[in-house]
């Protein structure tokens, strides 16, 4: 999965397009900070410049090659991304529009949240169905032709000729996914699990949900599946899921301009990131066919607290992708109306009859977890060296597509010879449940069984894997295959293409897995329980996978789901925990890695454990720009034009008569609401004017959310800079606050548990004396020797 | 399940003997109080004496009688329910302990942690593994016995004598267990899974985890399940799992007054409430081998937020649980080491290939949910009925066994009826699969279809439902069924007897449904979809439970979990949902109702949708208990004593001076920590002599908790009441608070986010104005016509 791209669009173009206004509040500010005790805790870099246009400037070439130049480190904390506003802003406005809304009124929206969640699940159905319907189309002709191809060659020699038009058509495919995405939108890249982690934790990724991107995953992720590379279509369903959540449940797509006036309710982050996790899970029941998997992830990857209501509706809108996907598939293949096939991906059911493990195998298959934990770690090793490398010397965009094309024609050598020089013939089954038999070189009747894992889609390769019958598979085919395919596919994730990294796993696992239950009957032949090595692949894959994502509970379910059979889960787990187990002990999950090295400011669940010594007073940026009740207009403007401090949330206070004292805490407020405060001037000096125009309304923010305009676009003359604002009605009036002594722990179970993005500390009085945001409490994090503490950078 | 029994605990017994602090605070109080603007809301009934001793005293009997007399009522909450501490006193102690401790000591703790649960898990597989043997004996002896004898009557006539000895029987097993519970443990009645949500909800209802409740539980089901009755071993299940966690966390028990001087750490409820929805999961997990829908359940009934590592040790638990089950059940059935087998119940697999259904019948599983969710409202109306009746007038132990007893007689004389005046005798099968084929007046090679239904265990009886091939049952065999099964399963919900309501209900929609799937045939002979009237029976099971007890995601899983198949995922989620719709027009779910008919402040996951307008002053009980920070010894004595208020938690402020005057906030102290500072004498005056004998430490709290003594019994000399005590050290010096402005959905999601038991309102100055509690939050309901206020009782 192309993380380079994402990487490149995380960290140069994502900030200097669209998203203008970085969110930290701290930072000292000479003019209008009302000085407190303690002192700013971290440096302040150069800001880079910012414009309006969407266009990319000279300048800002300039300064996307700057930043590109400076070296990633995981010890480095980025202050670029913004938070998310879970919590609601309750203020005047908010609560006058709640009382007046009737039992009946929340009725409506109860049942429109069900009507969103059903149209998440519908949309994401048919997206799922696309792709697999392209993929399908796609890779069945090019195998075609290639097939025939190498069968015209086989006869007269010159195979060389065939390798050269299936590493033709590979480039070609990958070709056009890699343009899309290095070139129009980076942030479709990769599997977007990553992204859509960090988004469902609360930090806004710019762009990571518009439509431009969906479009540019689903025609991305066709292309690289079709083109041969070791990447699957699973992972960016979730992505694609998420963004279909975000743009339905607004009722209007800002790229298309179009409005269509409805679900207005749902304009605010608190309403969209529910509906993103909804999102989320359909993306993950469509691809795996497994709706309570689905639930699963994003409850595992999303939700800080958990509530009943949003569960279920999450739950039907995993089920009506898994539906709708399930439904037009049965159309496709002829067969409407039958419903019972799974997902996106088909690991074919394990028979119930032949399904049973005994207690003597448990100790294997924690040897197979181990295995898994220890591959998963080296595979993210290798893959985090790879991307680091990535980050400093393939960032333009035609180097990636270079190397994406590279990747496909080496795929399809390494897959060539890996055939050519096999010799294990295989006699061809009744069944024909070979899509694609090569005979090459072998007798009649047979076919060549290494083409059955590489002359083919990865998903049909896990499939054979799993259940082809005892025998199928020479142990020396299985053993190169996993270590050529282990090598391909720590190098293609990462690439400028848009794909997951379920399905390689997925496969390797799969092949080792076998491999391995192919040992024990060469070493206990006289034992039948290990007759059906088919067992050994599914809990290779599934030790793989959990050695390189790392995922629990959530994974357990999707692959009990997605194999149609319960009675596995136990072992399953077992695996999947101790490949978690022994992975962690060397290196994070791969998409950790990923989001470390992007330096998001990513909260894990609970504060290090060895943080209670710190407390609110260390952890909170003090020096906290404040405003007054009732604040002058030019102040405003000014706070909010100033580049180098770029405040997202301020306290408001009561007016103290000391100008030195902090003034005691009354209320908070956003620069979002600011702007929309400044546009549409709301002066005091204007309220008799005001009477006659209307008065501000939900609406407007409304309307403005979620591509407030920046402060520079707003203009204000010299005349309004003198008239004052009144504040009392637009901010929060009740933002929650701790004491300075409270301990970092306990600071952060608040802070994660209502999904914050502003923290008051106020001393005794009530007086503000710092501010804690994210950024403050991603900082500690547990290393190898306790707690450590990353540095903030403005990158 | 007896819920009568549970009734007359909840709110006589269980209130005197043991826990003897009611937990509120908040009504006035003359001497102490710091009076506050804002008057008390609630009328405060008498409070009925607490007395020490074990045993109960006549006195006690007088106050229990009385207790009895006054009606239940919906509109009421009861003042008399505890809370948990799930917020963390963070106090000067537990800092420095969380301080010295290292990173390898929370390693260890973590590791422990997951021995726990290792523990959990396997002894409530053990439970799980008794409880079926120990049925399947005893019913197996009672059936043969009966098998037998009519057997012997049907040819010599005079079948009324088997009749007689049948139910003989039955009143016999049910006696026993009904004595037990009626006269040892009334809280051991029903299926406990009401006490259990509470419980994870994070009220405390006396003795509902202890040992003695545990072994009366565990015997209980035994007898009401051998003992023919319309129940099911389930439920219990779930409360067994519950009290083995609470037990085993905690590393002693106080019934045996052992100490195993182990997991000290966790002696809080914090960590115990976690472990408890570890027991819950185990529970679920090894009644329907169920691990995933375990989580889900616990999750559901009870997680206020989601934390990944505890989800991932829940599941550990479960996953344990079901495997030490199916572990020794392969023993038991001399197949060791086969670990295929699901949980307790067993449904019975379905076959994957015979698994489908087509788009078509997607209506027909909507109408049969709309069925389940109209029978179950009219299970849960006539259930409550009956159980308000119960509450007024069947409340003597000797009437409540004797209640039982005739149920059972009665069942099986119904049972008795519905075999002898049946005539649809059916072929005897070639594979055996009757248990207890009756021959009865059929013809040679023939048995009786009504007595598979009835002349066997209800899981049995489920299971062939289930799967017999279609002709099986005769369509008027099955509508006659119902109705008797349904009438009975009403009357035996809420005996006496420790029980469950699953599988009864199952078994009624196994019924109704399969009698659907076969109408539909006859409607439509030639269609060949509905073939198999299985699937119908499957989906009624669903429709009727999910009617009944109204759970959803947890419910799906673990119908897909215990059937072993993931392909009827969608059906049932639909027929749930639908079940779910209709029923809650109608009435709530069964445990909810009995959880209200008990009158305890329940919080549901979110605060009345239209409760904006009410703010944290209107909430909030006022004229609040505080003390300063250094208290005179007499002063906490006194309101410690005071039985009229019996505050539970005790802002404590900084002195002020002028007396009026509220003082500022600045920490929180336990009625528990005041009782262990009064107990150890922790006075100022006493510092030197304090510093020869060792320092208070966490250590001592914790040997105290969870029954600390009462004020009572604790000596205060003249001398001693003029002393002072120094709390700084041992309260929580960062309470949460919130501003009088805040919203009641605000307060209460801070409340239910970080599970808390008591929040400060304060001033703009930070001084105290008022305290919410469970109860000022849960008085909030939504009625028909809007927002409603229940009524304080002090009952």
């Amino acid at each position: 999965m192309a993380n380079i791209a994402k990487k490149v669009s995380w960290s140069g173009r994502g900030e200097d397009r669209g998203e203008r206004t970085p969110l930290l509040n701290g930072a000292e500010d000479g003019k209008y900070n009302r000085k407190l005790s303690g002192g700013g805790m971290f440096h302040i870099g150069r800001l880079s410049t910012v414009d309006l246009e969407e266009e990319i400037t000279p300048e800002e070439e300039i300064v996307r090659s700057r930043l590109k130049e400076i070296p990633h480190n995981e010890k480095l904390l980025s202050l670029k991304f913004e938070s998310l506003d879970y919590d609601n802003s309750e203020n005047q406005l908010f609560l006058e529009e709640e009382r007046r809304m009737s039992h009946m009124g929340f009725r409506c929206l109860e049942i429109r949240r069900w009507v969103i969640c059903g149209l998440i699940g519908f949309f994401t159905g048919l997206i799922a169905c696309v792709i697999d319907i392209a993929v399908e189309v796609l890779a069945g002709y090019k195998y075609f032709l290639v097939k025939q191809n190498i069968e015209k060659f086989t006869e007269h020699g010159g195979l060389s000729i065939s390798l050269i038009l299936w590493a033709v058509l590979n480039s070609a495919f990958v070709m056009v996914g890699a343009i899309a995405v290095a070139f129009i939108e980076p942030i479709a890249g990769g599997s977007g699990i990553p992204q859509i982690k960090c988004y469902l934790n609360g930090v806004k990724i710019p762009r990571v949900v518009r439509l431009k991107t969906l479009v540019v995953k689903v025609f991305g992720v066709i292309c690289s599946v079709a083109g041969g590379l070791a990447v699957g279509k699973e992972g960016p369903m979730i992505h694609s899921g998420a963004v279909v959540a975000a743009g339905v449940s607004q009722g209007r797509s800002t790229s298309l301009k179009k409005d269509f006036k409805m679900f207005e309710y749902f304009r605010r982050d608190t309403e969209k990131r529910d509906f993103v996790s909804a999102g989320a899970a359909a993306g993950v029941s469509a691809a795996f066919g497994a709706p309570v998997g689905g639930v699963l992830f994003s409850l595992e990857e999303g939700a800080s607290f958990w509530n009943q209501m949003l569960t279920w509706r999450i739950f039907f809108a995993s089920m009506v992708s898994s539906f709708t996907l399930n439904f037009f598939l049965s159309i496709y293949n002829k067969k409407p109306g039958e419903l019972s096939s799974p997902g996106l991906i088909n690991f074919g059911r394990f028979d119930s009859d032949t399904v049973k493990y005994t207690l003597f195998e448990i100790p294997l298959f924690i040897i197979i977890g181990a295995l898994g934990g220890l591959l998963g770690a080296l595979f993210n090793l290798l893959n985090n060296w790879l991307t680091i490398f990535r980050i400093r010397y393939v960032h333009r965009p035609c180097l990636q597509v270079m190397e994406a094309m590279l990747v496909a024609a080496v795929t399809a050598t390494v897959s060539f010879a890996m055939i050519y020089f096999s010799n294990d013939c295989q006699p061809l089954g009744q069944d024909h449940s070979e899509e694609y038999p090569l005979q090459l070189f072998c007798a009649d009747g047979e076919y060549n069984a290494m083409a059955t894992t590489f002359f083919n889609t990865p998903e049909r390769s896990v499939r054979s894997l799993f259940h082809n019958p005892p025998g199928t598979y020479n142990p020396v085919t299985l053993g190169v295959f996993t270590l050529a395919y282990f090598l391909l596919a720590v190098w293609t994730y990462g690439l400028a293409v848009s794909a997951g990294v379920f399905i390689p796993s997925l496969l390797i696992g799969a092949a080792w897995g076998r491999l391995f239950g192919i040992l024990l009957s060469v070493i206990a032949p006289n034992q039948s329980m290990w007759a059906d090595p088919g067992k050994y692949a599914l809990m290779g894959a599934a030790a793989q996978l959990g050695g390189i994502v790392r995922m629990t509970l959530s994974l357990t379910v999707i692959l009990v789901e997605a194999t149609g059979n319960v009675t596995y889960g136990f072992p399953i787990m077992l695996v999947l925990m101790t490949a978690k187990i022994v992975g962690d002990y060397f290196v994070e999950g791969l998409y950790d890695l990923h989001i470390k090295l992007q330096s998001v400011p990513f909260l894990h669940w609970e504060a290090p454990a060895t943080s209670h010594w710190l407390t609110a007073r260390e952890v909170m940026s003090s020096a906290v720009t404040c405003f007054n009740r009732v604040e002058k207009v030019g102040t405003i403007v000014d706070v909010l034009s100033n580049t180098s401090t770029n405040h997202n949330g301020f306290p408001v206070v009561t007016h103290t008569t000391g100008h030195d004292e902090p003034g005691k805490i009354c209320g908070l407020i956003l620069r979002s609401q600011l702007i929309v405060l400044l546009k549409h001037k709301v002066f005091v000096e204007r309220a008799s004017s005001r009477l006659i125009q209307r008065k501000l309304q939900l609406k407007d923010f409304r309307d403005a959310y979620p591509r407030f305009p920046p402060i520079q676009s707003i203009h204000v003359s010299q005349d309004e800079r003198e008239c004052m604002m009144d504040l009392t009605e637009f901010m929060n009036p009740t933002p929650y606050t701790v004491p300075q002594e409270t301990s970092l722990p306990r600071v952060f179970k608040l802070f994660r548990a209502l999904g914050l993005r502003h923290l008051v500390v106020v001393d005794n009085e009530n007086r503000v004396m710092g501010l804690v945001t994210r950024k403050d409490l991603a900082r500690y994090h547990m290393g190898k020797d306790g707690l450590e503490e990353l540095h903030l950078a403005q990158m």
